[in-house]
């Protein structure tokens, strides 16, 4: 077992192939400050390419939240882009520049989630409010406690997200009534809801007992061939985004390379012989 | 309190905030004609950069239908679109020509809807045949009476409708088996059978409760900024359509000057100090 | 009744307007070899312009199995294109170039049922493993029997899909969660699982009465003008992969020529009057 | 022959099918202001379906200039979007909601020329600067006079021009490093130069001699059938814009209406014996 | 040397990779009729797997003609698809059916050449009219004799050309003005004019020496890897369609598989001890 | 002044706003290795964001090359990715993951030049081979010296390039013929042709002349609103790959804050009275 201990992120390998990637800050609710986003992409773009790593669990420590999103403390506080003091640059396209760059990097970090090459599976629990929307639909499995509190919550400080929510909702659940009721609203919706609306794929009683489901299905995503398991994530979030034509043109060019690996006759001859096969590191 | 009569529609503000569009053809059964769709446009265009306007309630007058549809009266009469004259043009390609420049006319005007800065909740009771679809899927939000009838009914009639549904409807639900059936069969559906599929997002026992819903929900909206609502509408049906890595980009482009607003600093001191705030007019 | 007998379907017309295509290989539960998918499509391109045909009926003969997708024996074997013989080309390029002639190949037949001009309702029972799921993402309706087991099987044989599923899944059902759960575990799931994630639109009993209601829909799909209900499914594909805008101009510039069609007074005309409109062959 | 005067432009109809559209500020050297801009889309918009019309020549009227852009009288005037009164709308989000609909607006006018159902033939000579550059790029054929000075002014009073010029230059001629070179210097370039670069097609000795071939052009086009030459106009912006694969299949939608025309029987008897065409208006 | 003689076509190989395609109706000026487009697709077809060759050049046979394009015989005769029979099917969407059925095959006929593997130079000369254009605008190289008169003629019989030339124009050259004016105008251009705006790369003497010119390329790609070559044709074509980050994540899955190639290393040894490699059948 | 030296770089800043970066390996004709690329992203990513630089020339060092291209010793030793260890992964889609996390990084080096904020003009001079023709379609103006002597190389090493100059070639000048023909046969072309064919957009006598104009170029563009300048690249880079809607929706949606710049009065200002205007650091 091992653990790497960031300052925001806790990163631990309990068992092989699975790293287990847990929001840090318990006492904040795991509220979100830069320094947070910023170490988000340095835990993911790492796991990407970590070849002793085949499945991620994503989660939020404590018992209370996932996370309550961006720290409003920070968001308010003079001198943060929502709140330029008096003396910041005044011109409005020198701000923007300002803001663009940030934003830019600030979209880039939560991207690294789905960049991910690995499967990332986001359990959710308690508060997840706000950037926690952005964070989780950017994972690739949600899944959620009997207790979660979820909301879109940025338009009640006067902000329409522009760091994920909004791009990817439309396409990660069916109803887009219902998409544009929780984005406009930022009402709260529950677990049960978030179920009946596709957003989570299950409910468990407790945070432990959605950790427990969690790991049982990167262990299943572990003992697989990762050549395969890696590219399927890659393929649907490309065709997700593209026509069906495109998405064949692009799997076939992908794929001459990819069903040439090895791991085919393996698991072909695992599955045949009903063992469980085991594949070169990836 | 005020109320503008068009021919075909009224619209009354009778709370801050909040327009009531109402299709006001109840003799007909809010079936729908050319002059209807044309005011149709002028009606929401309207609305889109009324400053005291914040959030549209839309639905059909009367207890029986929101609307039955185009009028079969109009539409089967001598010198209609779908019934030329036998001393109309008729070279193919001439047809062709006049066919198109009504259509596009035609598919703005039910764009119109969408188009429209402000959030539409669409409100759906008794009938909502054939051309109701078109109209209510470009809206933001659905909601329904118990009694609703549905159907995509253009296929009854030897026509692939070409001036909404069959654009949205892949994007608006999730099940892709749904959507063909119901569109190729023209088949009607019920407030149950719309909810379970996500087109619509709730159903109230009757017209007056989902009208009660409707206002409830657009009360919410007009009490945040109309700029974070406003751009979440846009985000949203832009991002719908494209790449989430060009919904990303777009939205940095656009917030750049929409996150300098004064709104930000306005709602978070609300937030905090748990207060109502209050917006600029937009 | 006419009845083609294909090598590994069987096509039978026993009413007028609906073909029922039977996947012919029940003693290996209708397992998948490259001679299926190569005769599958010159099944599917030879309905798709027959002009006696409006309705096709798609499923697999016997009780036990849709399909248990790829032979793995065929795809075991030495010299497949998954087990190259060692005397093989050996550089890299050569064989991918292969595969990919191979592939493309095999993504057309497999789309020939997306392309085929007349509605395609896909009857599942038993097994529909793997390929099976390729198949039947590529028809219009899928409904199927309570017994139905489905699983996205590829990625236990090492392969991540590059024939339709991973390329139609994201677009077929609304939860995305739950499309990368079951293609990246390629668990299997259950009829109802199936029908809550929309991706059948119904269950019935058993195969038989399955079949019973796809002649059901078959037999209204095919009372209605052949030119509207072809048109609205290739509106629909076309759109579900397309911005609304691209949609609707693509829409009209083709329903230009289809609306001058006679099947509208017709249809029209059955309609008011309430009685069975006859059109012509298309 | 016809006269029709506009405010700022007027429309010449001197020969059958040919019409004459010229700015008319002659003494203010044809600068444009809003009010331009937005008669500009009316008469466009009106010359796209007038079935007396075939073609459009548009040049400026006078001697010294197409014209020199925007009225930079107007543009620094203060109240203008480029100058805002100290007591306008300081809330930078409002002020962008202003500027994008006044902008859009502005683009639809620019590009009216482009949705134009008639070839546009657009005669350039003496100044042609700034938004000259935006209107020209939006016509089809671009001739000019031996004296014509070119400029893409916009960068040299701190904008980046957003109506047109900056989203068709990259398409309208073939050298990127001349695009990028011209855009950002804002550089004065002469008629020999347009030439070699492919922005213009042809250059004449003088205003007169550059009307003159325009008129023959014209002329030329007012001959063969409209179908085929608006059908062509249309097919080349639309494919311009897209994939080949996507162009081919929107021309084939398309023309299944456009080629039933009894024009092309009209026109091949005439190929062959060598007579001159009469067709029906479109 | 082996000599394939199709009917409409003769393929010549004679010398090693290089394969000869000519039209060969000589006495018909090359004239185009539905035969020859559906056996242009088998040739073509046919080539892009061959082993044995590696580059294709593509003349017209006779010293008159290139091609004079489509066969104005067999296109005004009763019974074409631009003149049907009184007694044809005459519902105006049928009648489209038909004609989209037959256009899209064209279409495909057309696009084999762009699609064949093989890079391809074609040769013109003399007479390149109408469908010439199609035709050579579908090829990788174009050069020409000096005495070629080219045109793209289908506006002269009241079509816009719907099987290439207009989707394939505004890409293969730079002056989108000139695109214009000889698309609509239908009049002649001269090599001179070809070369100038880039539609040809070279123009030479005579046919005979355009022929010699086009084997020396030929010769020259022919001595290359053909992995590399025939990459960098598909590359380019995928790219020319889309934006420069949809290109290069294409071109990286595709090579990943290429890069692999044992022509690597043979060809920088060639590379450095100058001498010719040899490289294996693809 | 200032100097920056990186170890393959010189960044030298010898008048204001004007950085001039040079690759410095002029023993070896500026031949590059991974460390080049590498260093060169660190190098324009500075440049991009640095408020004290407003346009950047790119040369390489030394008389006889600007560059030629990947350094051969390095590529064709046992250990480079295209010439693999015989230890090396051998499972090819192992070696394909590895080459995609390798070429991916690659593709994002050479993007930084297109991606720098700042206007980049690149002056060729010499030998220019190979990724020297990647590095510089990446540029936005190309100048070059008399002598300089082209070409694609990649291909003969067997190697369709995957990093850039397929993807930008294209769209760079306008002669598709004239591109295949370069980057399929690998050949040499000078200057004059570089010229004719638009990818330069001018020669000068000498390496000297030649930066003496970039520097002339570099000058004019520094005086300029910086907004603006920055803009119009930002603008022609995002429209170059989309349709001219897209475009124009996007520069409307980022120039609704770039245009509520003080740069655009304090332009209008110098222009109206002739005075060299100041911009504020952006």
């Amino acid at each position: 077992m091992s653990e790497k201990l960031y300052t925001h992120f806790r990163v631990t390998i309990s068992e092989p192939w699975i790293a287990h990637v847990e929001i840090n800050r318990t006492d904040k609710l795991n509220a979100i400050i830069p320094e947070v986003w910023l170490e988000l992409r340095t835990v993911f773009d790492n796991l990407s390419t970590d070849p002793s790593v085949r499945a991620v669990v994503f989660s939020g420590s404590g018992e209370r939240a996932f996370s309550v999103g961006i720290d409003l403390k920070w968001a308010s506080k003079e001198g943060s882009p929502f709140n330029p003091r008096p003396d910041d640059h005044v011109d409005p396209a020198r701000r923007a520049t300002t803001l663009r760059r940030l934003g830019v990097e600030f979209q880039e970090c939560i991207t690294s989630i789905e960049k991910c090459e690995k499967p990332v599976i986001c359990v959710l629990h308690g508060f997840a409010l706000g950037m926690a929307a952005d964070l989780c639909s950017a994972a690739d499995i949600r899944i959620c406690a009997k207790d979660t509190i979820f909301c879109v919550k940025e338009v009640d400080i006067g902000i329409a997200s522009d760091i994920g929510i909004l791009a990817r909702l439309p396409k990660v659940v069916g109803s887009y009534s219902w998409v544009k009721d929780v984005a406009m609203t930022g009402r709260n919706f529950d677990a049960d809801e978030a179920r009946r609306e596709g957003f989570v794929s299950s409910i468990l009683p407790t945070k432990k007992d959605a950790l427990g489901e969690a790991f049982r299905i990167a262990r299943n995503l572990s003992e697989k061939s990762p050549v395969a398991v890696q590219t399927v994530k890659h393929f649907l979030d490309h065709s997700r985004d593209r026509t069906v034509a495109e998405g064949l043109q692009y799997q076939m060019a992908y794929n001459t390379a990819m069903i040439q690996t090895n791991d085919i006759p393996v698991a072909m001859k695992a599955l045949i012989s009903k063992r469980v096969p085991t594949f070169e590191k990836l």
